[in-house]
Protein backbone atom coordinates (compact mmCIF):
# COMPACT_ATOMS: atom_id res chain seq x y z
CA UNK A 1 0.00 0.00 0.00
CA UNK A 2 2.60 2.68 0.43
CA UNK A 3 4.27 2.75 -3.15
CA UNK A 4 7.32 4.80 -3.29
CA UNK A 5 8.63 6.10 -6.21
CA UNK A 6 11.91 7.04 -6.21
CA UNK A 7 13.36 9.35 -8.85
CA UNK A 8 16.95 9.47 -8.88
CA UNK A 9 19.61 9.56 -11.41
CA UNK A 10 22.06 6.68 -12.46
CA UNK A 11 24.86 5.51 -10.14
CA UNK A 12 23.23 8.39 -7.44
CA UNK A 13 22.66 5.06 -5.01
CA UNK A 14 24.77 1.99 -4.99
CA UNK A 15 22.92 -1.58 -4.60
CA UNK A 16 24.22 -1.51 -0.99
CA UNK A 17 22.43 2.07 -0.24
CA UNK A 18 18.85 1.13 -2.43
CA UNK A 19 18.95 -2.09 -0.15
CA UNK A 20 19.35 0.56 2.77
CA UNK A 21 17.17 2.96 2.31
CA UNK A 22 14.12 0.50 1.00
CA UNK A 23 14.66 -1.47 4.43
CA UNK A 24 14.55 2.15 6.11
CA UNK A 25 11.46 2.90 4.87
CA UNK A 26 10.12 -0.51 5.27
CA UNK A 27 10.92 -0.38 8.83
CA UNK A 28 9.02 3.07 9.73
CA UNK A 29 6.17 1.15 8.19
CA UNK A 30 5.72 -2.51 10.04
CA UNK A 31 8.20 -2.51 13.02
CA UNK A 32 8.52 1.35 14.14
CA UNK A 33 7.22 1.34 17.38
CA UNK A 34 5.07 4.84 16.08
CA UNK A 35 4.66 3.38 13.03
CA UNK A 36 1.19 2.01 11.62
CA UNK A 37 2.75 -2.47 12.03
CA UNK A 38 1.31 -2.84 8.39
CA UNK A 39 2.08 -6.66 7.12
CA UNK A 40 5.82 -5.80 5.38
CA UNK A 41 4.20 -7.14 1.77
CA UNK A 42 2.37 -3.72 1.79
CA UNK A 43 5.31 -1.94 1.23
CA UNK A 44 6.72 -1.17 -1.97
CA UNK A 45 9.84 0.58 -3.54
CA UNK A 46 10.32 1.23 -6.83
CA UNK A 47 13.58 3.28 -7.64
CA UNK A 48 13.42 4.65 -11.14
CA UNK A 49 16.50 5.97 -12.99
CA UNK A 50 16.32 9.00 -15.12
CA UNK A 51 18.67 10.09 -17.28
CA UNK A 52 20.75 13.50 -16.12
CA UNK A 53 19.01 14.92 -19.85
CA UNK A 54 15.88 13.85 -19.03
CA UNK A 55 15.35 14.81 -15.31
CA UNK A 56 14.92 19.09 -15.44
CA UNK A 57 15.01 20.85 -11.73
CA UNK A 58 14.08 24.43 -12.25
CA UNK A 59 14.52 24.13 -16.03
CA UNK A 60 17.96 22.70 -15.77
CA UNK A 61 19.63 19.01 -15.90
CA UNK A 62 21.09 17.76 -12.71
CA UNK A 63 22.09 14.62 -11.14
CA UNK A 64 21.93 16.16 -7.70
CA UNK A 65 18.55 15.23 -7.22
CA UNK A 66 16.09 12.88 -5.79
CA UNK A 67 12.12 12.95 -6.17
CA UNK A 68 9.97 10.85 -3.93
CA UNK A 69 6.41 10.46 -4.47
CA UNK A 70 4.55 8.63 -2.13
CA UNK A 71 0.93 7.10 -2.28
CA UNK A 72 -0.88 6.07 1.34
CA UNK A 73 -3.85 3.72 0.53
CA UNK A 74 -3.86 1.29 4.15
CA UNK A 75 -4.15 4.28 6.43
CA UNK A 76 -4.83 7.84 6.20
CA UNK A 77 -3.94 10.88 8.62
CA UNK A 78 -6.30 11.42 11.12
CA UNK A 79 -4.83 15.17 11.72
CA UNK A 80 -2.16 17.31 10.27
CA UNK A 81 -0.06 16.92 13.73
CA UNK A 82 0.12 12.70 13.25
CA UNK A 83 1.11 13.55 9.40
CA UNK A 84 4.08 16.25 10.76
CA UNK A 85 5.26 13.65 13.35
CA UNK A 86 5.22 11.13 10.78
CA UNK A 87 7.27 12.35 7.95
CA UNK A 88 9.56 13.64 10.27
CA UNK A 89 10.28 10.04 10.88
CA UNK A 90 10.12 9.65 7.11
CA UNK A 91 12.80 12.20 7.00
CA UNK A 92 14.80 10.94 9.52
CA UNK A 93 15.01 7.36 7.14
CA UNK A 94 16.20 9.26 4.35
CA UNK A 95 18.63 11.58 5.82
CA UNK A 96 22.02 9.19 5.62
CA UNK A 97 20.75 8.14 2.24
CA UNK A 98 20.17 11.55 1.01
CA UNK A 99 20.85 14.62 3.16
CA UNK A 100 24.17 13.33 4.10
CA UNK A 101 25.69 12.87 0.76
CA UNK A 102 24.57 16.19 -0.16
CA UNK A 103 22.11 15.48 -2.25
CA UNK A 104 18.82 18.03 -2.21
CA UNK A 105 15.18 16.02 -2.52
CA UNK A 106 11.94 16.62 -2.28
CA UNK A 107 8.62 14.30 -1.04
CA UNK A 108 5.01 14.35 -1.35
CA UNK A 109 2.14 11.80 -0.44
CA UNK A 110 -0.91 11.41 -1.99
CA UNK A 111 -3.64 9.34 -0.09
CA UNK A 112 -5.66 7.03 -1.99
CA UNK A 113 -9.51 5.77 -1.51
CA UNK A 114 -8.78 1.93 0.15
CA UNK A 115 -12.24 1.09 -1.28
CA UNK A 116 -10.10 1.49 -4.66
CA UNK A 117 -7.65 -1.06 -3.91
CA UNK A 118 -6.62 -5.14 -4.14
CA UNK A 119 -3.63 -6.84 -3.05
CA UNK A 120 -3.47 -10.73 -5.33
CA UNK A 121 -7.40 -9.68 -6.03
CA UNK A 122 -8.38 -9.49 -2.43
CA UNK A 123 -9.79 -6.56 -0.32
CA UNK A 124 -7.25 -5.82 2.12
CA UNK A 125 -8.68 -6.13 5.84
CA UNK A 126 -10.05 -3.11 7.55
CA UNK A 127 -7.23 -1.38 9.54
CA UNK A 128 -6.01 -3.27 13.00
CA UNK A 129 -8.38 -6.01 12.32
CA UNK A 130 -7.74 -9.52 13.21
CA UNK A 131 -7.55 -10.24 9.61
CA UNK A 132 -4.75 -7.93 8.88
CA UNK A 133 -2.89 -8.89 12.34
CA UNK A 134 -3.04 -12.65 10.50
CA UNK A 135 -1.97 -10.80 7.37
CA UNK A 136 1.25 -9.27 9.23
CA UNK A 137 1.85 -12.62 10.68
CA UNK A 138 1.99 -14.62 7.43
CA UNK A 139 3.38 -11.57 5.50
CA UNK A 140 1.36 -12.76 2.50
CA UNK A 141 -2.67 -11.50 1.43
CA UNK A 142 -3.96 -14.86 2.40
CA UNK A 143 -8.15 -15.39 2.09
CA UNK A 144 -9.94 -14.17 5.21
CA UNK B 1 -8.29 8.80 -19.55
CA UNK B 2 -7.66 5.56 -17.51
CA UNK B 3 -3.79 5.78 -17.66
CA UNK B 4 -2.56 1.98 -15.99
CA UNK B 5 1.29 2.05 -15.10
CA UNK B 6 2.70 -1.49 -14.63
CA UNK B 7 5.48 -1.66 -12.93
CA UNK B 8 7.41 -5.03 -13.45
CA UNK B 9 10.55 -6.74 -13.84
CA UNK B 10 12.42 -7.11 -17.12
CA UNK B 11 11.13 -10.49 -18.61
CA UNK B 12 7.93 -11.14 -16.64
CA UNK B 13 5.71 -10.44 -19.73
CA UNK B 14 6.54 -11.21 -23.47
CA UNK B 15 5.72 -9.27 -25.82
CA UNK B 16 2.46 -11.03 -27.21
CA UNK B 17 1.70 -10.77 -23.05
CA UNK B 18 1.94 -7.42 -22.82
CA UNK B 19 -0.57 -6.99 -25.80
CA UNK B 20 -2.68 -9.20 -24.90
CA UNK B 21 -2.71 -7.70 -21.09
CA UNK B 22 -2.86 -4.26 -22.50
CA UNK B 23 -6.07 -5.16 -24.94
CA UNK B 24 -7.55 -7.15 -22.02
CA UNK B 25 -7.48 -3.40 -20.01
CA UNK B 26 -8.34 -1.96 -23.16
CA UNK B 27 -11.47 -4.30 -23.76
CA UNK B 28 -12.96 -2.91 -20.34
CA UNK B 29 -13.32 0.45 -21.07
CA UNK B 30 -14.46 -0.29 -24.98
CA UNK B 31 -16.39 -2.66 -25.64
CA UNK B 32 -17.19 -4.84 -22.48
CA UNK B 33 -21.46 -4.55 -21.96
CA UNK B 34 -20.50 -3.14 -18.18
CA UNK B 35 -18.16 -0.77 -19.06
CA UNK B 36 -17.93 2.68 -19.90
CA UNK B 37 -17.75 2.30 -24.02
CA UNK B 38 -14.75 5.71 -24.16
CA UNK B 39 -13.48 6.27 -27.01
CA UNK B 40 -10.91 3.75 -26.99
CA UNK B 41 -7.87 6.25 -27.97
CA UNK B 42 -8.41 7.04 -23.64
CA UNK B 43 -6.99 4.20 -22.49
CA UNK B 44 -3.16 4.56 -22.23
CA UNK B 45 -1.46 1.17 -20.83
CA UNK B 46 2.22 1.83 -20.44
CA UNK B 47 4.52 -1.06 -18.77
CA UNK B 48 7.41 0.37 -17.21
CA UNK B 49 10.17 -1.96 -16.27
CA UNK B 50 12.14 -1.94 -13.23
CA UNK B 51 15.23 -3.92 -12.71
CA UNK B 52 15.01 -6.57 -10.14
CA UNK B 53 17.31 -4.57 -8.24
CA UNK B 54 15.47 -1.60 -8.10
CA UNK B 55 12.17 -3.22 -6.83
CA UNK B 56 11.25 -3.92 -3.42
CA UNK B 57 8.36 -5.21 -1.92
CA UNK B 58 8.81 -5.94 2.28
CA UNK B 59 11.84 -4.50 1.77
CA UNK B 60 13.28 -7.47 -0.24
CA UNK B 61 13.90 -7.33 -4.00
CA UNK B 62 11.71 -9.40 -6.06
CA UNK B 63 11.09 -10.10 -10.06
CA UNK B 64 7.73 -11.82 -8.95
CA UNK B 65 5.33 -8.80 -8.39
CA UNK B 66 3.15 -6.98 -10.62
CA UNK B 67 2.42 -3.39 -9.10
CA UNK B 68 -0.27 -1.44 -10.93
CA UNK B 69 -1.32 2.39 -10.63
CA UNK B 70 -4.40 3.92 -12.26
CA UNK B 71 -6.17 6.94 -12.92
CA UNK B 72 -9.31 7.57 -13.72
CA UNK B 73 -10.40 10.52 -15.07
CA UNK B 74 -13.13 10.12 -17.55
CA UNK B 75 -15.58 8.41 -14.86
CA UNK B 76 -15.73 8.23 -11.24
CA UNK B 77 -17.30 5.83 -9.47
CA UNK B 78 -21.13 6.51 -8.21
CA UNK B 79 -21.21 3.90 -5.31
CA UNK B 80 -18.92 1.79 -3.50
CA UNK B 81 -20.67 -1.18 -4.97
CA UNK B 82 -20.08 0.43 -8.93
CA UNK B 83 -16.54 0.21 -7.81
CA UNK B 84 -16.49 -2.85 -6.44
CA UNK B 85 -17.94 -4.85 -9.66
CA UNK B 86 -15.77 -2.68 -11.57
CA UNK B 87 -12.61 -3.75 -9.93
CA UNK B 88 -13.82 -7.49 -10.08
CA UNK B 89 -13.95 -7.13 -14.06
CA UNK B 90 -10.54 -5.95 -13.68
CA UNK B 91 -9.42 -8.56 -11.58
CA UNK B 92 -10.65 -11.05 -13.93
CA UNK B 93 -8.52 -9.34 -17.39
CA UNK B 94 -5.59 -9.47 -15.27
CA UNK B 95 -5.64 -13.23 -13.98
CA UNK B 96 -4.70 -15.29 -17.21
CA UNK B 97 -1.31 -12.37 -17.26
CA UNK B 98 -0.75 -12.30 -13.33
CA UNK B 99 -3.03 -14.53 -11.48
CA UNK B 100 -1.90 -17.24 -13.62
CA UNK B 101 1.53 -17.18 -13.94
CA UNK B 102 2.32 -17.41 -10.27
CA UNK B 103 2.69 -13.74 -9.66
CA UNK B 104 1.95 -11.43 -7.12
CA UNK B 105 0.09 -8.39 -7.73
CA UNK B 106 -1.44 -5.08 -6.15
CA UNK B 107 -3.42 -2.41 -7.65
CA UNK B 108 -4.90 0.80 -6.86
CA UNK B 109 -7.18 3.50 -8.77
CA UNK B 110 -6.86 7.18 -8.05
CA UNK B 111 -9.71 9.18 -9.57
CA UNK B 112 -8.78 13.15 -11.17
CA UNK B 113 -10.80 15.55 -11.37
CA UNK B 114 -12.40 15.97 -15.15
CA UNK B 115 -11.49 19.26 -15.27
CA UNK B 116 -7.90 19.20 -15.11
CA UNK B 117 -7.86 17.11 -17.64
CA UNK B 118 -6.95 17.52 -21.85
CA UNK B 119 -6.93 15.73 -24.55
CA UNK B 120 -5.28 17.05 -27.47
CA UNK B 121 -5.78 20.35 -26.32
CA UNK B 122 -9.24 19.94 -25.88
CA UNK B 123 -12.03 20.19 -23.69
CA UNK B 124 -13.00 15.84 -23.36
CA UNK B 125 -17.03 16.14 -24.10
CA UNK B 126 -19.29 15.13 -21.48
CA UNK B 127 -19.92 11.69 -20.25
CA UNK B 128 -22.76 10.07 -22.84
CA UNK B 129 -22.93 13.16 -24.30
CA UNK B 130 -23.34 13.17 -28.40
CA UNK B 131 -20.10 14.54 -28.83
CA UNK B 132 -18.54 11.93 -26.82
CA UNK B 133 -19.96 9.38 -28.53
CA UNK B 134 -19.04 11.00 -31.64
CA UNK B 135 -15.00 10.43 -30.38
CA UNK B 136 -15.89 6.91 -29.58
CA UNK B 137 -17.06 6.24 -33.40
CA UNK B 138 -13.89 8.18 -34.94
CA UNK B 139 -11.92 7.37 -32.50
CA UNK B 140 -9.71 10.75 -31.92
CA UNK B 141 -10.15 13.70 -30.33
CA UNK B 142 -12.05 16.02 -33.05
CA UNK B 143 -13.21 19.60 -32.46
CA UNK B 144 -17.02 19.96 -31.32
CA UNK C 1 6.22 21.16 -6.23
CA UNK C 2 4.62 20.58 -9.96
CA UNK C 3 6.27 17.44 -10.81
CA UNK C 4 5.62 16.76 -14.70
CA UNK C 5 6.43 13.44 -15.59
CA UNK C 6 6.22 13.43 -19.29
CA UNK C 7 5.87 9.33 -21.01
CA UNK C 8 7.17 9.39 -24.22
CA UNK C 9 8.70 7.02 -26.33
CA UNK C 10 12.68 6.94 -27.22
CA UNK C 11 13.42 9.57 -30.06
CA UNK C 12 10.35 11.12 -29.83
CA UNK C 13 12.82 14.49 -28.47
CA UNK C 14 16.07 15.81 -29.06
CA UNK C 15 18.12 17.10 -26.23
CA UNK C 16 17.42 20.34 -27.28
CA UNK C 17 13.91 19.96 -27.34
CA UNK C 18 13.75 18.34 -23.99
CA UNK C 19 15.75 21.18 -22.99
CA UNK C 20 13.39 23.73 -24.97
CA UNK C 21 10.25 22.26 -23.56
CA UNK C 22 11.42 21.62 -19.83
CA UNK C 23 12.44 25.43 -20.05
CA UNK C 24 8.92 26.56 -21.38
CA UNK C 25 6.72 24.70 -18.46
CA UNK C 26 9.16 26.31 -15.98
CA UNK C 27 8.81 29.63 -16.98
CA UNK C 28 4.92 29.44 -16.96
CA UNK C 29 5.36 28.59 -13.22
CA UNK C 30 7.90 31.36 -12.45
CA UNK C 31 8.63 34.51 -15.01
CA UNK C 32 5.48 34.35 -16.74
CA UNK C 33 2.91 37.55 -15.58
CA UNK C 34 0.33 35.23 -15.62
CA UNK C 35 1.68 32.32 -13.41
CA UNK C 36 2.43 31.78 -9.63
CA UNK C 37 5.94 33.13 -9.07
CA UNK C 38 7.06 30.22 -7.62
CA UNK C 39 10.72 29.41 -7.16
CA UNK C 40 12.37 27.84 -9.99
CA UNK C 41 13.98 24.89 -8.23
CA UNK C 42 10.22 23.76 -7.13
CA UNK C 43 9.41 22.40 -10.92
CA UNK C 44 10.26 19.79 -11.55
CA UNK C 45 10.02 17.85 -14.81
CA UNK C 46 11.08 14.09 -15.82
CA UNK C 47 10.99 12.86 -19.33
CA UNK C 48 10.30 8.75 -18.85
CA UNK C 49 10.97 7.06 -22.23
CA UNK C 50 8.88 4.34 -22.37
CA UNK C 51 9.67 1.78 -25.41
CA UNK C 52 6.92 1.61 -28.16
CA UNK C 53 6.38 -2.28 -27.47
CA UNK C 54 5.74 -0.88 -23.82
CA UNK C 55 3.55 2.10 -24.93
CA UNK C 56 -0.34 1.27 -25.60
CA UNK C 57 -2.88 3.87 -26.64
CA UNK C 58 -6.37 2.33 -27.25
CA UNK C 59 -4.58 -1.23 -27.53
CA UNK C 60 -2.31 -0.36 -30.06
CA UNK C 61 1.66 0.20 -29.51
CA UNK C 62 2.19 3.71 -30.90
CA UNK C 63 5.56 5.74 -31.24
CA UNK C 64 3.71 9.17 -31.66
CA UNK C 65 2.00 9.82 -28.10
CA UNK C 66 3.21 12.21 -25.27
CA UNK C 67 1.17 11.37 -21.63
CA UNK C 68 1.74 13.94 -19.36
CA UNK C 69 0.99 13.33 -15.81
CA UNK C 70 1.50 16.60 -13.63
CA UNK C 71 0.91 17.00 -9.73
CA UNK C 72 0.69 20.33 -8.22
CA UNK C 73 1.34 21.13 -4.57
CA UNK C 74 2.51 24.87 -4.27
CA UNK C 75 -1.03 26.22 -5.29
CA UNK C 76 -4.44 24.58 -5.66
CA UNK C 77 -6.68 26.06 -8.59
CA UNK C 78 -8.92 28.22 -6.91
CA UNK C 79 -11.91 28.11 -9.31
CA UNK C 80 -12.83 26.45 -12.61
CA UNK C 81 -12.18 29.14 -14.48
CA UNK C 82 -8.60 29.80 -13.46
CA UNK C 83 -7.86 26.71 -14.15
CA UNK C 84 -8.60 26.61 -17.60
CA UNK C 85 -6.80 29.52 -18.11
CA UNK C 86 -3.80 28.37 -16.63
CA UNK C 87 -4.05 24.60 -18.56
CA UNK C 88 -5.10 27.24 -21.62
CA UNK C 89 -0.88 28.60 -20.93
CA UNK C 90 -0.02 24.91 -20.32
CA UNK C 91 -0.94 23.88 -23.90
CA UNK C 92 0.49 26.83 -25.43
CA UNK C 93 3.93 26.08 -23.62
CA UNK C 94 3.42 22.41 -25.08
CA UNK C 95 2.94 23.17 -28.58
CA UNK C 96 5.71 23.39 -30.24
CA UNK C 97 7.24 20.66 -28.82
CA UNK C 98 4.42 18.49 -29.38
CA UNK C 99 0.90 19.52 -31.53
CA UNK C 100 3.41 20.88 -34.05
CA UNK C 101 5.30 17.50 -34.57
CA UNK C 102 2.56 16.33 -35.05
CA UNK C 103 2.25 14.11 -31.91
CA UNK C 104 -0.73 13.33 -30.08
CA UNK C 105 -0.99 14.07 -26.61
CA UNK C 106 -2.91 13.88 -23.07
CA UNK C 107 -2.51 15.84 -20.32
CA UNK C 108 -4.08 15.68 -16.06
CA UNK C 109 -3.31 17.56 -12.73
CA UNK C 110 -3.56 16.12 -10.03
CA UNK C 111 -3.86 18.35 -6.50
CA UNK C 112 -1.99 16.93 -4.18
CA UNK C 113 -2.37 18.58 0.20
CA UNK C 114 0.76 20.92 0.60
CA UNK C 115 0.91 19.62 4.53
CA UNK C 116 2.11 16.22 2.83
CA UNK C 117 5.00 17.78 1.08
CA UNK C 118 8.53 18.97 2.26
CA UNK C 119 11.86 20.09 0.41
CA UNK C 120 14.88 19.05 1.57
CA UNK C 121 13.40 18.56 4.70
CA UNK C 122 11.53 21.92 5.33
CA UNK C 123 7.87 22.94 5.58
CA UNK C 124 7.74 25.11 2.07
CA UNK C 125 6.42 28.08 3.13
CA UNK C 126 3.01 29.49 2.46
CA UNK C 127 2.20 31.03 -0.63
CA UNK C 128 3.14 34.05 -1.05
CA UNK C 129 4.68 34.92 1.93
CA UNK C 130 7.84 36.77 2.34
CA UNK C 131 9.55 33.20 3.17
CA UNK C 132 8.55 32.29 -0.29
CA UNK C 133 9.80 35.07 -2.32
CA UNK C 134 13.06 34.89 -0.09
CA UNK C 135 13.21 31.42 -1.65
CA UNK C 136 12.62 32.47 -4.98
CA UNK C 137 15.12 35.19 -4.72
CA UNK C 138 17.80 32.61 -3.35
CA UNK C 139 16.40 29.68 -5.33
CA UNK C 140 17.14 27.40 -2.57
CA UNK C 141 15.27 25.70 0.32
CA UNK C 142 16.45 28.05 3.13
CA UNK C 143 15.53 27.88 6.66
CA UNK C 144 13.26 30.33 7.63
Amino acid sequence: MPLHRIYHTPGQFSTEEKKGLANAITELYTTNPHGPHLPPFYVVVLFVPVEEENFFVGGKNTKNFVRISIQHIARSFETHDIAKGYIQLYENALAPFIKEKGFDWEIDIEQIDRNLWRTNGLIPPLSNSDAEKEWVRVNKAVPY
